[in-house]
């Protein structure tokens, strides 16, 4: 059984986490997990790929569970001492031993590697027991068009960490994912859609996550074409995000902050779109209901991944729901 | 007064902090420091300045006073990590706060800036009080034959920082200071020396400490042409270095380790050399004193700088001996 999982930071580390958990009673199954790479960022001359290192740090252990992103048992010198030197920008918080793997990261850049033997090779550390695979190798930046009083057009357009991270996230005009057009799925990843049984979309930003690896083209296609049951799970309950700001951005883009505007937004595959099912949370269950007639088959699970066993759970759940599917 | 003092780390650091304290009573002291930047070395994709940055911590008061380089209150976690991942050289120790110091030098280089400028951004910080200037803005990088059974000839060069810090500075066939001939003095180098009043040749290693300053295309003509009284300080106590490992590597250019081979090696300036005085420990004055009948006078006072204190003292003898050799 192959298993390919399209994610973004936290909420899709925990569920590829719990995935991982659930299938390693069956010794065939192999888990490929597409990482977005669109809130990459060079800071103080670094490559910093925020949800490619949630994901190789929440499945290699070395996570800070509490802050979900980050290391366990980090120091903050080299950023006092950044700050110190009055250098910017001072909004964004690297840990020292965080530090230590975009150091690797850069120099092998640098080096020529591509993105994907980076991770790969940064991966070989940690143990992960699944593929990690950035969404491309090439550069791809989320960008955020912003209110700004002293712009001639009152906008500015904001990398995307500095929209999220910095700003806090505030009303936004539109989301530009700077180069995706030109971008080429990574090594692996075209491969991991095709020979996949089952392609989860995660409960991760439908925007700024899924929606950018979904704009590197040919992958709604591969996705599309694959034999692969897809389903994704809502990262919305009751209009709220299942974890972090999952929430942000879809009014941006015209997309309703409940469960069914999320996988109204996907589509039907039957339609054209990527879903074959979809998993709501249990006070979803009701509204989210009409979808069934859309094409989209919709279960209602508690979708809460607060912890390792509920993670595990929810993963069970999207095997059940496929399993479901394929037979039926 | 305006005094340039040549110097390389931990010994040439401490006589200019003591030399600063001397000074502080007069208002138009001007102190000037030419660091040796042959040390530095490219580690994880970042430059880093060995010399220049003792110096800087020294007077900027961020050394660790124990170990005489690197920063106080330093944690090791970047590190840690790097050798986690495999990544050599795992024998070169990057502290935690000394990386932020890095990671500003690498970016400003980057952007293109020369290593003077990028000196003097990172000093701004600190308020050394000095001015504090690299040799030079080229790359020059010492290297050191030395055996190696595995080669065909018997020999092998590697960089002065695996020479000392991996391999504890073993005897040695040559050492080259690669780049030397091709670089220029860094701006405002010639101007410190040639406007000097005193040139101090601080207590460092002669070979590749001031032996690469001078190796700078220019410099020892500036120094031989300047009007300035030119005063050196024996690293050199009984055959022992005052400071960290200043003996070593004098066997391998044909100097004897002794306070007079050091000062025969610069040579009296009346005879085409670089001394006019020369400062010995009260150990060696016996043995010192046939350098005056070779033209450089010879004063013998405790070397030691094992305090502030003991530094300041040291420099007001410095200063004492440059002002008997202005007035004749």
């Amino acid at each position: 059984m192959r298993i390919a999982v399209l994610s973004g930071g936290i909420g899709g580390a925990r569920f590829v986490s719990g995935l991982r958990d659930a299938v390693a009673g069956h010794p065939d199954a192999e888990l490929s997990v597409i990482a977005n790479t669109a809130d990459d960022i060079w800071l103080f001359g670094l490559r910093v790929c925020p949800d490619l290192d949630t994901v190789m740090y929440t499945l290699g252990g070395g996570i800070d569970e509490e802050r979900g992103w980050g290391r366990s048992d980090e120091t903050w010198h080299a950023r006092e001492e950044l700050a110190a030197y009055g250098v910017e920008p001072s909004w964004f918080g690297l840990g020292d031993r965080d530090l230590a793997t975009h150091l690797v990261r850069t120099q092998m850049l640098g080096a020529g590697f591509p993105l994907s033997d980076v991770t790969a090779a940064l991966c070989e550390r940690w143990g992960l027991g699944v593929r990690l695979l950035p969404m491309t190798d090439d550069r791809v930046e989320t960008h955020v068009v912003i209110d700004d009083a002293t712009q001639a057009d009152g906008r500015r357009a904001v990398h995307f960490q500095e929209y999220w991270v910095r700003l806090k996230a505030p009303p936004a005009h539109a989301v530009i994912p700077v180069g995706a057009k030109d971008a080429k799925p990574a090594p692996g990843v075209a491969e991991a859609i095709a020979d996949a049984d089952l392609i989860v979309v995660a409960p991760s930003n439908p925007v700024v996550s899924i929606g950018t690896i979904l704009a590197v083209p040919g992958m709604t296609d591969a996705m599309r074409t694959s034999s692969a049951v897809v389903v994704g799970v809502s990262p919305i309950i009751y209009g709220a995000p299942v974890r972090g700001m999952a929430d942000r951005l879809l009014p941006t883009i015209g997309v309703e902050v409940t469960a069914q505007g999320v996988a109204e937004h996907y589509g039907a595959r039957s339609d054209g779109g990527l879903l074959d099912g979809w998993l709501v949370d249990e006070s979803d269950a009701a509204a989210a209901e009409p979808l069934n007639g859309l094409g989209i088959t919709t279960r209602a699970v508690p979708l809460y991944m607060s912890t390792p066993h509920l993670s595990r759970r929810l993963a069970a759940d999207v095997l059940d729901l496929a399993d479901g599917l394929r037979r039926g």
